[in-house]
């Protein structure tokens, strides 16, 4: 499957790791041309198991994704809507579709990303930050707005609700060190580390199973919409989604065959038994 | 809008920010006095668009609040209730109003706040703490009940379910850094600098518009409560409560017309954009 | 109530806190023979008052609890099943049954707990781990399945959703330091400190009351599984649950008539006096 063609990014597929790099004008807008091209990136994706994992980096050194386009926001409704009447937003659709893709997202944050370019790391799964590169700012409170890309949807999800309600009420920029301390990243690296330290990620997490990969995900995501019973039987259902397309009991036999597994030494050495199993395969 | 007339604290106005002052007593009890105070205090609050900001400090160089007042405890049913019949209690309904206001609360912790003390801070938007005056503790299961003020509803909202039950069952100190550590403050700050961090934060808050301010503050609160599409809607409709009342689209008018966003000078400089931006209306 | 004739580990019970210490094969394996024991420790501990805390350890100098045993997984379906057929598996039962246990729960990891043996840590109340002793890893993407001991749906309930995405899709070991940035578990301790720090704790928990200790602890799972507004109306119901059950009224009565609470001098001194308030009794 061709990622071609797309105006805002260019993709590169490495195997099952598809890197998607922004480069589009002077500070990576996110406008028209960025949602539709997500949008059409996220319908190939949904479609596509040769693709296990996605990583998304800029080309320009400063910044990740600047913000959305405000040009977009200045024929906004000035009329207030009912709970019933809301309906979700170009942005907020995109981004959440992004958020379900059955791959594993990675966000490899090498430059400056606020407002909307924030929120679409928060749709991410991962992200990981370069130090004196990366600032995230929610600066919606001070435009009259609010974070409403499911920035102030996904925020309280990453960090505690206090930690939350500051970033966005401060509107102020936050580097990779304090992302990291709140938990809005998973870990800030020196800019000279990020690089191969996502690549190590991304290459281990495409060598499981596609299934297993869109199950671990769903699983987790559902975990916190959910009260623990119901997220229990949700666990229990993408288990069946799982190996049900995956030969996960041949990986247990095999296993089980080469003695791998109740040997105190193979248990010292998890971190290579876990690849040993893709390669029987 | 005139905020007197207290018992047990003071409050005084400057430009947006209502700044709260505990005194009453020798320990700052949270009994009746206090409850009354607050609830009319969240009364005038929620009626009041001129005040943006409200810092709860206390006079009481040792102590914030100390806990919630025992002697309304000691005629407490010893009947069980019902799962239907449970009711809010007096605290927690006030707490909750507290929580809820439309204006951004600061809770700047330079002394001890324990029990529903403590809880009180939990209801608070953010909380931040000195290094050797704070301690906070949630003694209620050595006294043969639980934290009944919001206490155990609101600890795991901050911090991870683990570290809330290890606090709440442990009832011990926990000193400023572990609170950091644990996420229940947003940042524990030296004693000298904690002023000027929580005054500088209020200021800045204070300069936005008061509906965007309610509107991230409901939709962090909700997104939390909800699952993600329904949190996602939530959000959708708070846009529209804030646009509908602040002239949002002109401030984005206004900024586009000053080219104050879509070059890469200023890209750099969002920290101050975002107040210029204030500085227009 | 003797807690005796369990194949996987010993219990031992001293004063209000018993000690179960896995001993199981070579590296304790969470087989048939475990899950048997674990839901049969569940049903005493459900009618037993006199435990208030339950610790797990291991005599294993290297594993706490090593995985669950695949043997059980070789004859697992490959057909999926719909939402509404996906019922609880075996461990995902019994791990929902200790963590819901009155008692107070502690997982105390000198060694390995990866896959199912660290669901179980996740299922316990709290988590210490002795850094260069303890690591976990949860390896099932990489086995074509999914974490279904409730590793999935648990994970995001102590550190934020990204965290519980790298940790469940990188199939990685983690140390017990990064446990501990993570939140995964409550602290990290120098192998020699572990020891006593549990010891005091659990010592410091059972001194209480039963019946608040399991209020607590309800009170903040159901936190988390509701909107804040039902939240509180669960901890007003448990805060009955154990005023009828327990002499709190008593608690208030006595502290207030020895002058323990209102006195600054007191004040400085809670950590003390909630015990000394449990000598009264």
């Amino acid at each position: 499957m061709a990622y071609q063609g797309y105006t805002t990014f260019s993709a590169e597929q490495d195997g099952g790791v598809l890197t998607v790099t922004f480069d589009f004008g002077p500070v990576n807008v996110q406008g028209q041309e960025m949602l539709e091209d997500l949008m059409g990136l996220a319908m190939r994706l949904e479609r596509d198991r040769s693709v296990k994992v996605v990583v998304f980096q800029s080309a320009n050194p400063e910044i990740w994704v600047c913000h959305y386009d405000t040009n977009l926001l200045k024929d906004m409704s000035a009329d207030a809507v009912s709970r019933s009447e809301a309906k979700l937003l170009d942005l907020q659709a995109v981004l959440e579709r992004i958020s379900k893709l059955p791959q594993a997202t990675i966000a490899k944050l090498e430059g400056v990303a606020r407002g909307g370019g924030h929120e679409f790391a928060l749709a991410c799964d991962m992200r990981f930050a370069a130090r004196g590169k990366f600032k995230f700012m929610q600066m919606e409170v001070g435009m009259g707005i609010l974070p409403c890309g499911g920035g102030a949807s996904r925020m309280a999800r990453q960090t505690g609700l206090g930690r939350a309600l500051e970033i966005i009420l401060s509107a102020r920029d936050f580097t990779a060190d304090e992302a990291q301390a709140y938990g809005t990243i998973n870990k800030a690296l020196d800019p000279e580390e990020i690089g191969e330290y996502v690549d190590n990620l991304a290459k281990r997490i495409a060598a499981f199973p596609a299934e297993s990969i869109n199950a671990c995900k769903q699983a987790v995501y559902e975990s916190i919409d959910k009260p623990i019973d119901e997220a229990l039987k949700a666990e229990a259902y993408w288990l069946y989604q799982a190996t049900s397309k995956t030969p996960a009991i041949k990986r247990f036999q095999i296993a089980d065959e080469k003695g791998l597994e109740y040997d105190l030494d193979n248990q010292r050495n998890w971190n290579d038994l876990v690849m040993k199993v893709q390669e029987i395969n």
